[in-house]
């Protein structure tokens, strides 16, 4: 039905843990095929190394099971919701890579400190607000969902233009047009983590003036861009 | 006698060893048979690459040689303290890891600051008090397995839902139903510990909300557990 | 036409990589051949496993390919004001490697701590202003290379006696005779940054004699050097 | 003549490198032939994977060469003030590795924070005072063993309690009765250099009972030593 999806959620995930972003088995990867209503994603708590692609689970938008004999990703949920509010994005990571998870769990944005950062993320990457406990003691995951989707309506944020988040005392999610893009993000973003980590313990009175960054980002994604081949 | 068992703590300790716990020789494991009341543990000062199975020491719980021809790690007396007073956990591991190390030499409790602590840790790591010169004196390893259990005592610490402890100066020690488990604790111990050493040096203002621990908590050990398969 | 240049540029460009100096394809170096005014370049966002010496595009010193059927590195003109200004120098390599980037995200020079240090650099490696709207917006890449320039002539500083510079929120230029020495000097400025930044953040009041650091500068590059064979 | 000292010098200078604790040429190790009064050191500035035992030099305690055909290291007079001031020790190592360097640039001792400190350093590693011009300008390398001798006779510190030393803007020596023991505790010192490192950043407000200290060094070293076999 979805076998191509399967092997590339499959493939995505098995990167993020040769990437290095993945401890144990926290993390997770999904695809949505936007044309039948279904998403792809990695199921619960399996050791990667006993995984294959036909463990791949796939559920629909409300997160029905449609095929697959495991329990898809506690996770899913999340993932739903985004899949739902950010219609451009095919793809959805989650880990705990220690700089960005580090940067979730003191709580505050990713402040825009270099061009590497700005070659794809146009602007700070925003922290999610504190969960209340309702929030938290009710439909937890997909709320999870909703105070991401609350941080990009709010703040007027792009979605493609900032494929990730930090959850306040949780971690990072990102997304891009299709899962290996997800992926991909997942790696700047924790070695943009790293870097801001170090310059902000470093200096903690930075500047960046705004124009570099719109540069930098449009040199790569704006109409005019030239970098590449 | 405890064959099987001198498999499994051989085992843990070349765990230990391959997840990158253990600088030299400074790390042992052992497993408890609560049926016949023995304890089985690596010996000491004895180089990993040069152990086998065969090797590991067996001794009662006053620290008796039972069997083996090697002596036991120095700190077994440890060991049996928390044996006795932790009557549900069946292995313990201690090692010197580098970032569990460093909040240990720094004298303060690990703060529950994310999700990935609290999948395993129900509350902060625990650091115990400075030791008297009388205990350090006295019978010095037994005196460290007593301040690990005054700190529990005194904190109304479960053992089996904070599963590790920092010794003052010294180190961590974790632990779990088998031996498998306890190295399974060091390592996410190690993890949790690199994260918070992270996030509490780009920002010591941080807060979490209880209840987002308590849910992640439950949701892997508690009766409604749903993470996994 | 420039055969063996382009050998030497393809395999600078590698050993970058394999320093682990480079994040996916953040990175690139060049070399001159001075006779024929002509510059041999990294082409633009090419994956390093699918480049071969052949890939290597060839530029005249305003820019306009000779050789060579990919686009040259984006950061080309950044090179080419190099080569103009300083004419000692035969290669330069870019890089976004994790500590110097830190330095210059930080926006501070890299105070010179150590001799290993004072080995290669004689003074602090620089840090250049922040760019102008106008320059950011203008000639980009080649304004780059000016702020770089205006950072040596302004500070009296001898090119081949600082072999790199940090461009303020974007990341480090190193260079050499050669291109081989301009990766050389990359790998001495990750190190020298990186125990820089562990210094720095242990203590922040620390000083140097400095004819300590000419002692180590000269003794492996003055008229009476004795280090080595 | 020194046929076996050569290769132990040349295995121990592989360590050094196999360790992680050298980057390029930084680094020497060299023994003491007590019996003929001669040094086996590394020469100056060769790649580790050009050398081999034959290429180890052998001087006599004034510096004069009296085998092989390469300059001995650049470092060469500081290991022979060493040997002559410190009778017990046989074997010396020198390099800047990333943690000890760092405390070295810091200028400040290095603090007994934890038991594997005090495992093999009965104290805290001393840092050597600021080298005046005179000495730097002087006979600079043979001055910097006298500010290491300096710093020991002044504070009545013991070459074999304290196996090593931080020069001041320069980096570790080690030693050890041998020159494997050198290297070992080479890396036992990067080891607490390391894990010191992450412990002061957290809490510099740290302290530790010094009977813990004398404990743990006595148990592995004292008359009554009780750990290993």
């Amino acid at each position: 039905m979805v076998e191509d999806y399967k092997l590339s959620v499959y493939s995505a995930n098995m990167e993020l843990v040769k990437s290095g972003l993945v401890t144990f088995t926290w993390g997770n990867a999904s695809a949505i095929d936007r044309a039948k209503g279904l998403v792809i994603i990695k199921p619960s708590g399996v050791a990667y190394d006993m995984m294959s692609p036909e463990d791949m689970t796939v559920v629909d938008l409300e997160g029905r099971i449609v095929e697959g004999r495991l329990k898809p990703s506690s996770d899913t949920p999340t993932h739903l919701v985004l899949y739902k509010a950010f219609p451009e994005i095919g793809g959805i990571a989650h880990f705990h890579s220690e700089f960005a998870t580090s940067w979730a769990q003191a709580g505050t944005d990713i402040p825009l400190l270099g061009t590497t950062h700005a070659d794809y993320f146009a602007g700070d990457v925003p922290c999610t607000r504190e969960m209340t406990d309702k929030e938290i003691r009710g439909d937890y995951e997909r709320e999870t969902g909703n105070v991401i989707v609350e941080r990009f309506t709010s703040g007027l944020l792009d979605p493609l233009q900032i494929p990730g988040v930090l959850v306040k005392n949780h971690g990072p999610f990102t997304w891009g047009e299709s899962v290996a893009e997800a992926v991909f993000h997942a790696a700047v973003l924790e070695q943009v983590s790293k870097i801001a980590y170090f310059s902000h313990t470093l200096n903690r009175h930075y500047s960046m003036n705004s124009s570099l960054a719109e540069k930098h980002y449009s040199r790569k994604h704006g109409t005019g861009k030239y970098y590449g081949q």
